[in-house]
């Protein structure tokens, strides 16, 4: 549907953070990014070859993707004069931000003049039921963090491709634009109405051979008080198996939220299982995700010994390492 | 905004459970209520005069009410006739449910022909912000239930003119249709995109007088797993300093979910405190709020007794006896 290979624009975001949509793609669909362009100010860089619009379209580029995502996912005014200028050279874009490419009025007027195509993934095209909480044949895991941007697509994405390798049935199941923009399909859950958020789950995850996992997208934070509600509703309407426990051990505060301590693993623990219970009383939790990408090789080695010692789960950090001993522990259940 | 008085519709709906906006009405704007109308086959009764189109008119009916709600919300095409009929004399419509009366082709239509007006309250019409997480000044009772339809907004709601009738500062907010319907302003949650849920429960219950409370009305149950993530954006947006727990004793399995068992009090007081610390770290459960209406008298009285001396809390029916217990443990906080 989105038009490949892409131009990953970057625009001014302070950090690497706000640029997880391009990240994911580099990660997981390299092929599928020709390079990065950013705005004077950006703080971030994925190690791309930063191009200019010409350059991109002489290396193929036939759509330039929002990789970012500030707070409230907007479309900076900042930005336009180079998202017009693509559009009047003919690119598509591709956005999973809250504001709509379509409701910019000069975006939509660039892209009409030109022929060009703008890609809201964001927004659902689905009319969810409401989640009726009955059981599904198949299997589910789903990624919880501590906070937000704490790894969970990537450890579901890495967990899927791990399956992949050893012939595991198993879908990834993208919750979010980053992970619709990089397989193409997916439930954009932050933007459904409230009312269907567990059934769009539900939808999103359906009967499948017993012997199948998906591998659920997780969004949010239950500790995160802005976005809890979202990641209540994957916890019921995904109805987990099994839940992997997924955190990040430098975060000093929750993103976003100064004055809101991360919470431990345990208490992650604590809460998650019980809620998950309650729409699958056979859920487990059966293997922690750490993010060590702030610490040295040394230091993560440690640190998730420590974990794994803590805890009696096998911790690991599916980025750095392999998530080869998560899908042990899903194959063994 | 609408204009008054009502007639309230209760079209085909099996039960008076289903019938939650008029019975709302019914009883805590009576004024407002001529009287009802019903379709063959409607098992409500509000036991107020059953009027034909031409007789409400008469008694000065301006507006009909759709007084009911079923599951996902829709304008069943069997109301259509006596809609459309009510439109043709002259009646506005009201709605509160997911289905707007705006799609509909034939309404919109006779709305037009004959200059009325079509109500949907369930619309949000204000841009909500993402939640900042940050302590508001005043402070914030939340009812919270074992499931839904215990009586969450009645206890909010009988709480709220207690304290009008003591002189304290409080204010009813109302986060569902009937609420709105009620009291003609508040948040329509279950209409609210994902992300924006906590951030209009915040928007919702501004800083205040040190002195005033908020009474907010609940929706959905965190045990309930179609509508948990509503309940979680509330517990988290809200931050309130104070919780009432609901519930219903008869009721034998969670609303709409025959394979989900009510969870006990202490279940709902064990999972519900913890959550609510996260966004206040202030929070108690200062009362327990019990819809008795399938006991009788001498039952109802045991068994509230009960309550009490199991959870050490005030335990009331505020609809049969008195919300004034549950506002005295407000003023002791």
């Amino acid at each position: 549907m989105i038009e490949t290979p892409y131009l990953l624009f970057l625009g001014d975001v302070p950090d690497m953070l706000a640029a997880k949509v391009a990240i994911g793609i580099r990660d997981w669909r390299p092929e599928n990014a020709v390079g990065q362009i950013s705005l004077p100010g950006c703080g971030a860089d994925l190690g791309l070859t930063e191009m200019t619009l010409a350059e991109a379209q002489e290396a193929g580029a036939k759509t330039l993707v929002i990789g970012v995502a500030n707070r409230g996912g907007m479309i900076s005014q900042a930005w336009k004069e180079l998202l017009v200028q693509a559009l009047e050279m003919g690119f598509d874009i591709a956005s999973g931000l809250h504001n709509l490419l379509r409701d910019e009025n000069d975006l939509v007027a660039a892209a009409q003049t030109h022929g060009c195509t703008l890609h809201d993934v964001r927004i659902p095209t689905v009319a969810y039921p409401i989640a009726n909480g009955k059981p599904r044949t198949g299997k589910r895991c789903l990624a919880v963090g501590t906070d937000c941007s704490v790894g969970k697509m990537y450890t579901a994405m890495a967990m899927d491709a791990e399956m992949q390798k050893r012939g595991m049935k198993s879908t990834f199941r993208a919750t979010g634009q980053t992970g619709i923009l990089i397989t193409g399909g997916g439930v954009p859950l932050d933007a459904v109405i409230a009312d269907f958020m567990a059934g769009s789950i539900e939808y999103l995850t359906p009967d499948n051979d017993p012997d199948h996992w998906d591998l659920i997208e997780g969004q949010g934070s239950l500790f995160h008080v802005s976005y809890s509600g979202v990641t209540m509703a994957l916890v019921h309407g995904g109805a987990p198996d099994a839940l992997i426990l997924c955190h990040e051990p430098t975060r000093t505060h929750m993103r976003g939220l100064p004055d809101y301590s991360v919470p431990s693993l345990q208490e992650l623990a604590d809460t998650a299982l019980p809620l998950a219970l309650r729409a699958n009383p056979a859920c487990k939790i059966v293997g922690i995700s750490v993010n060590t990408q702030h610490l040295s090789e040394e230091e993560a080695v440690a640190y998730l010994a420590k974990v794994e010692e803590d805890m009696g789960l096998p911790a690991v950090d599916p980025y750095r390492h392999s998530a080869a001993r998560l899908v042990d522990a899903l194959d063994a259940i």
